[in-house]
């Protein structure tokens, strides 16, 4: 039978998020049915709420860093098991078959992915509708274990804030003895900092003020680089062997570029958009230097991420809240008011009317 | 006792090249003296003339693909002997001490690498003097040994246009089953496609007009993919591991990038400057793409894709030049009027006046 639920909603790009009751789906043979625990607040929620990108289909469920516990399971589902502390981030599905899938880049998959929320089940063709809600459902193939030793609301954030920070690190072979730099110290990069310190790079964050060493460094940063400082910025001039650039708006790469090491890859992971202004390609040419993207990560990829934090005791700082103090937190989001991840406890949805 | 020698060079960035005697160093112990036989044109002969990129020195003398014979060595030199046909490329020095040079990337010299014209000799502090000149004389690990069964005319312009195009094909690991696409048919790109065919990868060629298949198939082209046309470039969609593109101007990054597979490189090799216009980082990011750059090559690289060119019979398609016949040439050459590279026979300077 399908499960009624509850959830919040955007019913439009400017209205705010407010409860909705939905279902979902009877569980398929290789579904896995989940509680939703915890629900951490990303950017995108926010950029879909408000149709930033287009293409929202509205009403909208957002929240794709998702812990939970497995309620119940389809009849092929070999994987997981009724109690089992589970997590859910930005895909619920991809084909399977292209030639992406098969590397285990899902996220790249040839068909486009299915996202978590906001996007079309390949199934039956229903809205999919994320974690700010009681239940989710979803087939195992994308259902990640996560670790028991890890503090689960503060996991939350690693479903997609850790993987896409760790990604790029792992595809571009961070590890002991690499200079890595960050740009931009949110959700993003605070998980970067902490990521690329565990895996024994040194580590940079890049600040365009002062007052943020004590905390970066609390989180692994080895140094703070004040970035509108012109002699800071000239003193590391061709150092880093990848930097990961969290900013989610345009912004001049030139500055940091400048900082690449020759071979060097400055990686954008927050902003879709025009690259304005324009990048001199003279740095680029002189210096075999490269401006790349990423997005989120393969489900492979995702649970080595989580296997890893475990390990290490790696989770987001996180800050709680309540479902009903969403609309709030997306305006001190919106301030960068926040240290370094809002994280709904699903708990208080119970009590929403 | 320095060399008397004649060679031609450039008097102001609106002069023609005329005839100018100088002098070339006396042997130092490390030294190789080379009687230049020919000597290709590259695009940035002429840039360096006209001051096109600023920092020219008058009079220069260009010149960087030379292909000669060797008349004498330094009490030092051990790897060349008297009458050993051999090459320069674009460097004559650098500082073989720092991370790039250790690596083999002297083209990355941290200290600056000392360009075969247009530079400052790391030991005497004199201008560098080109290949449009009857000597020249360069240290043993700047030296080149050009292959017995290549045409040595059309083995000059391997020094600058071949290895150029060679290096990010190694670099980004070109190989059987590659999907390698060139943009541009001048020099840079006509090399890019023989040597990318040679390496077994699959090859395309975007041209901005028809009339070029025939050609292009000759030079190595798989197939020509007109990028005017929407239809063509839709099909191609997703498609290439590595974009070479040689185009020497500012121009739309966006249709190729949206060509290039996940994970796919674009890599610039001609155009220094502001990329204009603006890149759309979205299909960097949902494709982890990157948009690179690169710079001639490595030494020990250089000799490779000479070594290579040596086994598969590659040289360049060469017109040949008269020394006086130079600035009709630059004019030419700026209609990309040239199939594909001119080289000067500097025989021809024996009667210049």
């Amino acid at each position: 039978m399908p499960q009624a639920t509850r959830g919040y909603a955007a019913t439009s790009p400017t209205s705010p998020l407010g409860l909705f009751h939905f279902v979902r789906r009877d569980p398929r043979d290789n579904d896995v049915v989940i509680d939703v625990l915890y629900s951490g607040v990303c950017h995108s929620d926010l950029h879909t709420v408000r149709n930033d990108w287009g293409g929202t289909v509205y009403p909208t469920v957002p929240g794709h860093e998702i812990v939970g516990r497995v309620t119940a399971v389809g009849s092929a589902v070999t994987r997981f098991q009724v109690g089992d502390t589970v997590g859910v981030g930005c895909m619920v599905d991809s084909c399977q078959h292209c030639a992406a899938c098969a590397k285990g880049w899902e996220q790249y998959c040839e068909k486009g992915m299915t996202g978590t929320y906001n996007s079309t089940d390949r199934v039956d063709g229903s809205a999919t509708q994320g974690g700010y809600s009681e239940h989710i459902v979803v087939r195992q193939e994308f259902v990640l274990k996560i670790p028991q030793t890890l503090d689960l609301k503060a996991a939350a954030p690693l479903l997609c804030a850790g993987i896409t920070t760790w990604s790029p690190l792992r595809h571009w072979k961070v590890g002991p003895g690499s200079k890595v730099a960050v740009v931009g110290l949110g959700g993003l990069g605070h998980m970067a900092l902490k990521l690329a310190k565990a895996l024994g790079a040194q580590v940079t964050l890049f600040s365009r003020s002062a007052g943020k060493e004590a905390d970066a460094q609390r989180l692994g940063a080895d140094r703070v680089v004040i970035s509108t400082d012109k002699a800071q910025m000239k003193a590391v001039r061709g150092q880093f062997d990848l930097i990961i650039d969290t900013v989610p708006y345009a912004h001049d790469l030139n500055p940091y570029t400048a900082t690449l090491a020759t071979g060097g890859t400055l990686v954008l992971v927050g902003f879709l958009g025009m690259q304005e202004p324009a990048v001199n390609t003279t740095s680029l040419v002189l210096g075999r230097k490269s401006v790349a993207g990423s997005v989120i990560g393969g489900i492979t990829e995702t649970q080595e991420m989580l296997d890893f934090c475990g390990q290490h005791g790696i989770t987001a700082d996180v800050e709680m809240l309540a479902m009903q103090d969403i609309n709030t937190a997306y305006e001190r989001m919106l301030r960068s008011d926040v240290k370094y991840r809002f994280v709904i406890d699903m708990q208080s949805l119970k009590s929403a009317a």
